[in-house]
């Protein structure tokens, strides 16, 4: 199913609150079906620009952060800011409802299904509890940047949507090369039963890439020789996808 | 885990719709992690009785159909007549709406989570659109009398809850032998934060218990010599448990 009709022809997306700063290096999962090599190319970096894209500008803030500090060195301030905005109690972390404010802030309302997604994808494995803290929140906060860049790569028109072939190519920049079966079963579902083209949002296209993402990365732990197959027990297989049903409520 | 504290002290559990008529045929699943030898005994079609489980009846009638019915051979004519009230249109499918209200007249009303879960894990497969036929409606319907059963054997105070470790052995009877670890993520999840004892009602019951033997189901099938173990591609990893994530809004 890959293509060469991947032709940015849209301007480089501004960077609100430093989204786009770090390249895509940890979500490729080369799989056997299709080389990349055809049209992938990783994420560009934006440059600064005076013009914005959904009225997001660049932050003029920079880090002023010592080495006390429980975010990651290098971390854009604006983005300590909003964590703490939002951690009111200042218990270190954020939880659901805090996590969907900060986001609002920095972009669109995400709903609470995409937002409990990201939480479950990006919390501290060994907390049980469903938070961020200072680490997990600007990690999570560089993804979506990063997504936020690609996904203003393939919304030519600005109107804050993309459509099927633009989600594939979209997954395909970030490293994922989605089996079509299981892009037209995606697909269909946000169709919702309409015969209608169907159009992603920014939170539609988090939610299904988020989902890929995070299967695909549970399954790279059982396949760590790349090798496209992984042989699993039934635990094993039960206990990689449980939690991603129980906890996408 | 396994134990043997499953002592059922309950009386049989009447049969209401002709719900426990078929006993568990197609949903055991040996794993190599524990023999059910110890305490596993198959379900026990309930006798009839006067005394009714949650106030419901066995049904009086007796089916009347010929062989052009599009129910299966020795379909309770009571699941008939509720199909067909619920089917206002004759077009020979109950949706998500139709089918909630059809199972909340043969016993509680399902939360819309479970009723879509049921509905993608017994439609026709070749059926693109998430709706049942006759045939489906009467394996779910036969299905779920079958887990009431076994559901009431274990909800010995009858207040229509079970807890955790009547969860594993409910499900361990059924021949689900759920690992530990997942077995304390369901819990978890239903515990929704609290801290008191986790009990479950009969739709949670039915919600966490079709997710496992969905997952079950699908497994075996990449698992056809009951190894324990299957080999599976990416591709094939990702067809397998996307629908769960997409179908299960």
């Amino acid at each position: 199913m890959a293509s060469n009709s991947y032709t940015p022809s849209a301007p480089p997306v501004p960077d609100p609150y430093g989204w786009g700063q770090q390249a895509a290096t940890d979500s490729s999962y080369p799989t056997t079906a299709a080389s990349p090599s055809s049209y992938y190319q990783p994420p560009v970096p934006a440059p600064p620009s005076s013009q914005s894209y959904h009225g997001y500008a660049p932050s003029p803030l920079s880090s002023s952060y010592g080495q006390q500090s429980p975010f990651p060195p290098g971390t854009n301030p604006e983005v300590i800011r909003i964590f703490q905005a939002v951690d009111k109690d200042r218990s270190g972390f954020v939880d659901d409802g805090e996590l969907q404010q900060a986001l609002s802030s920095g972009y669109q309302k995400f709903s609470l299904r995409t937002i409990r997604l990201l939480t479950f994808l990006f919390k501290n494995p060994h907390d049980s509890s469903l938070r961020l803290g200072p680490k997990e929140f600007s990690a999570l906060w560089n993804c979506l940047g990063e997504w936020h860049t690609i996904f203003g790569r393939f919304d030519r028109d600005r109107n804050g949507k993309i459509d099927a072939t633009e989600l594939r190519d979209a997954l395909y920049s970030l490293g994922y090369s989605v089996p079509p079966s299981v892009l037209h079963l995606l697909v269909s579902y946000y169709a919702n039963g309409s015969r209608q083209k169907v159009e992603l949002n920014f939170d539609s296209f988090i939610e299904c890439g988020m989902i890929i993402k995070g299967l695909t990365e549970k399954f790279k732990e059982k396949d760590k020789g790349y090798t496209g197959s992984a042989t699993l027990s039934y635990d094993t297989f039960m206990s990689m996808v449980l939690p991603f049903l129980v906890a996408y409520d």
